[in-house]
């Protein structure tokens, strides 16, 4: 028998999660204090009906730091090496929050709400905690909170139909990562094309606890036709389509260069950013990276582990049996002083071919 | 079928889950992004062989958040509303931190290791983000980390027996709340009296990863006879002893004083505290308190919200049934609006007893 989770206040029911139970929730995890669904009918089968159809994902656990008053657009960028001075207003950008040594703190969707009013979309840390540090170290005009608002994901490639079907066709128009304010049921709500899978889809930033089921209702009355099922970020799609988790795949110990985020810094900008300095010297120190590996099989090691030889380790921070590709996915972090000289590994005695991260579609079918 | 919950590295193992996993665990919660077990035989079953033996708890999740340098105790000190300038080495004390408005953030044990090196032993929330938030925004010259140290937990009437046969008698003479350097295989590790639960006992702060496992198996070896058994914080225990939960009996909405916890304040003491001033002018503004309610069954409304009439509420933070007073068990946050003029209220159709936090023998017996 597999253990169960135990309720209680501190780990924080959401507005759907009566929803969740209805619905036979099967597994649950834990994800800024609060239950986060992660089975429903099984892994295999939820990614499936993902891949096809549309389904609707409570996500209340990503909740939102709120930064409000005059320094509010300068905390949030004192938190990330992005450049967020060219934000527009409803406009959410990928930011990893770093600290001065430029480990990974979170890695949240920055949303400038308005001109003194933002929201980090946060991953499983208390980023609350950093930024209210900061805010009463330095001594900055901001209010640090955390509102209620519960983000709702629709997600697959029916999710367009969907959520047109309850907010109007012009959510049609929303670029990736941006949103827009749309009502509901008489509530402006932040709709924004995002979410944690590679499908499309929306997250709706429902901020009146009233209108969470009925929101939730509207969804599933208008979907029928589509197949709208319930639903939850899913381990195997969000591999395949190379999506990290925060606690998982990095965390503080892990710069955004060796877990593929360089990207997102923007190195040359002339902004107030706390971990710049650190990340600029490091763009050019770094001794190890984030990659795919592929094996045809699944290791048969219970390890995270992987010797490599010469002292040399690397670490499976995620992995998971695809059933679409027939291949074992691990993200796994390794140094340069193996991957420079090597494209395979072994481990639990499997080879596994080492690959860039996102997976290419060749890498994937190979 | 109850959910049950899934593994992953962002939800940290411990280096005794496999210990729990052959035990039989049945469930668990997350503390600190890590497991921690809620109950083996039963709720119940655990309850009894804690107030009659002695058990072996994994509290690994009970992190130790490290302050090391120049200027470890100033940070120590602007953290919590405690005096903590006259606390000696090795010393720990139970120190409520809180933010500037007086909310609390978490209610850690301050262990004063060494003149430039404190552990603060955490309860759930990300601690260490806050520490190194203020460190940043100060500009301290302090290390704040999360160093690789798990306490081990060994608690019930038998505890000092079996931790001096592991230990050496001179763990019997450790106060409460203090802790000495003590030899195992050859590590000296901190070996304190504390722990949470009323019925006294040891947590030994595990700083080799090595010696986790052995130390667990010589526990086990010495207290056959004792009828040691695998344990874990009991609900019931702890609620009838009125010991409080972080998360569940209070957060950073409350303060210290509405918590029943003035008494760990020290308003009047000249030190450096973020807190101290709003606590002080706080002292006098208290309009609610965290109360104990005693149901003679067990209230049949789902609801944590207790309507007390006059647009007056409750909220229950933590409830159990308890098997050897035959009561129901609540914490509840109630307006003095209401208990100055009130000494029961009712709820899903029982009367309940409103009385002071810890429940006195007299309330539990009547």
């Amino acid at each position: 028998m597999r253990p169960t989770i135990i309720p209680s206040r501190r780990v924080r029911r959401t507005h759907w999660t009566e929803q969740n139970t209805a619905a036979g929730v099967k597994t649950y995890t834990v994800y800024n204090h609060m239950l986060l669904p992660a089975e429903f009918e099984s892994i295999e089968a939820d990614y499936w009906h993902l891949c096809e159809h549309v389904q609707v994902w409570d996500v209340a656990c990503e909740r939102q730091v709120q930064l409000k008053g005059r320094d509010a657009a300068r905390l949030a960028q004192l938190m990330t090496p992005r450049d967020l001075s060219t934000a527009k207003p409803l406009q959410g950008k990928y930011a990893p929050t770093c600290n001065a040594q430029g480990g990974i703190l979170n890695d949240p969707i920055a949303i400038k709400v308005e001109e003194d009013l933002w929201w980090f979309s946060i991953a499983d840390s208390d980023i609350k905690l950093w930024a209210a540090g900061l805010a009463q170290g330095y001594g900055l005009d901001v209010d640090v909170s955390e509102p209620d608002i519960s983000p709702l994901a629709v997600q697959g490639p029916k999710a367009d139909e969907l959520v047109a079907r309850v907010f109007g066709s012009e959510v049609c128009d929303i670029r990736f990562f941006w949103g827009k304010m749309l009502p509901f049921q008489g509530s402006d709500m932040y709709v924004a094309r995002s979410g944690w899978s590679k499908q499309g889809g929306f997250e709706i930033y429902v901020n009146d606890a009233k209108l969470a089921v009925p929101l939730w209702e509207a969804l599933f009355a208008a979907g029928k036709d589509l197949n709208v099922r319930i639903g939850c970020p899913n381990q195997i799609e969000r591999m395949e389509g190379g999506l990290l988790s925060y606690g998982s795949d990095m965390d503080d110990q892990d710069t955004p260069f060796e877990c593929g985020l360089g990207s997102y810094l923007d190195l040359n900008a002339d902004v107030e950013s706390l971990s710049l300095p650190a990340l600029r010297a490091h763009a050019t120190q770094q001794t190890r990276q984030l990659q795919g590996v592929l094996f045809a099989s699944s290791p048969t090691s219970d390890s995270t582990w992987i010797e490599l030889g010469d002292g040399l380790q690397g670490e499976i921070r995620s992995q998971v049996w695809s059933p679409r590709y027939q291949k074992h996915l691990a993200f796994v972090m390794l140094p340069f002083a193996y991957t420079h000289r090597h494209s395979t590994l072994e481990h639990g005695g499997v080879q596994g071919q080492i690959t860039p991260l996102p997976f290419s579609q060749e890498a994937l079918q190979a």
